[in-house]
């Protein structure tokens, strides 16, 4: 178990939804980790040694001394090497359960963030505009997937596992995006089950004091350049 | 164990790399396996049933009338639904030989094959060559992975696991790339440890078989719109 005797350092920056989930996982697991906030324009040496292949990208996660990258990665990792430790955030014990929650986390970091990008970064106002359909037809479909739990939760329990923090780790982005640029989060009178799940998902005490708030990151974009943040994280 | 009243389907198409990942895997563990060819002109009922998220991509594997997607969502299913089914694709019992796996894993499928899609597709010949110098680049560093594994497979056993599989599927559409475009590979010269990786994982039993023939692929992408295979598979 992570506090008995395990060293966790976390190496992050506050506004990146992909440091955002493995606070969560780490938090919701109850494990006690040291957090450091990280400075993206001038990296510790801690920081470019962890991560050298993707030049210091956030977040990293440092176990009695070895470090792991990748949010996705990450969160494998602080399920397998604390076994025992609950909530599992993967089902357990169920392979056609893991290979379905990976399909969707997959949906989540290519299909849905890269309908987004178009949305923001599109060319032309009609790639845009497919952008934001696709967005919106992506969340549709993770509504769907949300029903399908049977549960107020992605992990079909009464509490969240991977994929709930695999998504709901972007809300805060999403919203602040949404109070910049207008690109909709995701429409609460087609998407009801998505917005009751956000809802619940951001009041949890794992998550609330790490979801970063939306006004802070609206400032933030405001002061620095847009593209700051993602571009020095990895999913 | 698959061939013991399991039944495995797999829907494919022969040039995808991302559907040879998953006949070496099935191959690789000595499972009997239905293939199933499919027509991505004219998928079948069952195909576009299986993979409606993603509208009918190949490779699906079919496990007793259940499908699973993605190419490395399929692998680790795979290594996971049939346990002590030798050999393990990835590190039993090592969690964090696993997570390094699954961070090359992810460095293949995102910084490597992103790099050689702008070597190949960017807008101008200053981004193509970048491309290039990136894909290089990541070859530089897989050699290096490969040096470190201390083997003559990524697996560091001397058979290949999911990293030599993810890695090793792609060498027929990159040798057949570089018939077509004069893409390089590798450099056989500046990665000698890949090169001969190349020739001995090309050679196996498991492999050589559903390895699609670089002449074969050459024909195809000339007979064909040069993006039909990619757009269609997943990975």
């Amino acid at each position: 178990m992570a506090g008995c005797g395990e060293e966790l350092k976390l190496l992050g920056m506050w506004a990146s939804p992909f440091v955002v989930r493995v606070q969560i996982a780490l938090r919701l697991k109850g494990f006690s980790y040291e957090y450091v906030e990280e400075d993206l324009q001038n990296k510790s040496e801690l920081l470019l040694r962890s991560n050298p292949v993707h030049a210091g990208k956030v977040p990293v996660l440092i176990h009695n001394g070895k470090p792991v990258c990748e949010s996705s990665v990450i969160l494998r990792y602080i399920d397998e090497a604390f076994s025992g430790a609950e909530p599992s955030l993967l089902p357990a014990d169920d392979p056609y359960g893991r290979a379905m929650v990976l399909f969707w986390a997959a949906f989540i970091d290519d299909t849905l963030l890269k309908a987004r990008s178009q949305a923001l970064r599109g060319e032309t106002g009609e790639e845009k505009e497919q952008g934001r359909k696709k967005a919106a037809a992506a969340m549709a479909t993770l509504e769907g997937v949300l029903r399908e739990s049977k549960a107020r939760f992605f992990s079909g329990r009464d509490g969240p596992g991977y994929l709930d923090i695999m998504l709901g780790s972007l809300l805060g982005s999403m919203r602040a995006t949404e109070e910049i640029c207008g690109l909709q989060t995701f429409d609460p009178t087609t998407t009801p089950l998505l917005a009751a799940w956000a809802e619940l998902f951001c009041a949890l005490d794992a998550v609330e004091p790490v979801m970063p708030r939306v006004e802070r990151l609206v400032e933030y974009a405001e002061a620095t350049q847009p593209r700051t943040a993602v571009s020095s994280t990895t999913n």
